[in-house]
């Protein structure tokens, strides 16, 4: 534990005093584009996700994925919605997943407030999961989401949210030249009392 | 790897081919009022949470943290802020916390469309922490937020999406007997193919 340590938060390796697998979850652009992500691998990042809490159980998230090898056609659609700078590093990624929040409830169609905060959870857990299988993730939320609605047949009532690269982690140099010094930089947080709150409002957690 | 078990997750244990962290995670209502969460163990859940993903890592979430043992004040305010049937359980948890996801990125001022996202994420980080930990963690959507909001005096362009409450994990049967089937029952989740697709919607994944 290092119970001094609130008001730096730069490391390259991760924090020491969480656990590894969330330790070790980091937004990577370097990835290699000739290893696939496996069927297995896959159906467990899916039931990662699908473990994540959500109101009423309710399971508000959707999930379109892309697979390279397996579909070219639609991982090319995927990569079209990106924009221009997304698409420089996220082209070798083999699978790029669209992250869809449903703004009703499946069992009573009643709004659903949790639908985008529950989806989060689930891409957190789909992240994570790739984590321990070795797999590296960076979410996207630069891409055009009537582009991604209209390519993808999202209907009415659900939200784009966020794309998904995910694959085998690169090493750092083969990223495109514009992410290289990106790729190698310390990971920062803010300082946790500007966002940890005892108590009331804007009293920091000391 | 359980590849052909994609129509049936009802589990007590959790899934088997996920991480054991994303599988050990539940939400239970059975905390054990009379041991406290450690300062070393609060700072261990909140840097879990600040190292989840955001879009330009705006960490656009904040929490207030209300701790029984420490400002049992804050923590009646907490807890009134919930639904009766809510509180049946939660007055056990020593630990009553509330998610607010901020609506504008910190550095412009512009809307931020992934703050509930985000946030989202990041209640899942600290979750998980809590499970490694060996603590137990349940979040609430039947609270008031007009009422939270007062509380805790949360400003404008601050949305309150979930209370977290967290503590030790109890015996089931010390939960109020309402409960008691609920925190027996089997963990289920929907088949996977109702929400995850291959590249297109509503093309389930197989």
């Amino acid at each position: 534990m290092r119970p001094n340590d609130l008001n730096e938060h730069e490391l390259r390796t991760g924090p020491s005093n969480v656990h590894e697998l969330i330790a070790r979850r980091w937004s990577t652009r370097a990835f290699d584009p000739r290893k696939p992500v496996t069927r297995d691998e896959l159906l467990s990042l899916v039931e990662a996700a699908s473990w994540a809490p959500s109101s009423h159980c309710d399971q508000p998230w959707r999930y379109v994925i892309c697979d390279r090898f397996s579909d070219e056609s639609a991982w090319n659609n995927a990569l079209a919605c990106m924009n221009e700078k997304n698409r420089r590093w996220a082209r070798n990624a083999p699978l790029l997943m669209l992250a869809v929040a449903c703004e009703r409830f499946r069992g009573t169609g009643e709004p659903n407030r949790w639908g985008q905060y529950d989806t989060g959870a689930a891409s957190e857990n789909l992240s994570l999961q790739a984590t321990a299988l070795g797999l590296a993730t960076r979410q996207i939320g630069g891409f055009d989401t009537a582009q991604a609605r209209a390519a993808f047949d999202i209907p009415d009532g659900f939200e784009p949210m966020a794309m998904i690269a995910l694959g085998h982690q690169a090493d750092p140099d083969t990223v495109h030249a514009d992410f290289i010094e990106a790729e190698s930089g310390p990971r920062k947080r803010g300082p946790l009392g500007e966002r940890f709150f005892t108590g009331g409002w804007n009293r920091p957690l000391e």
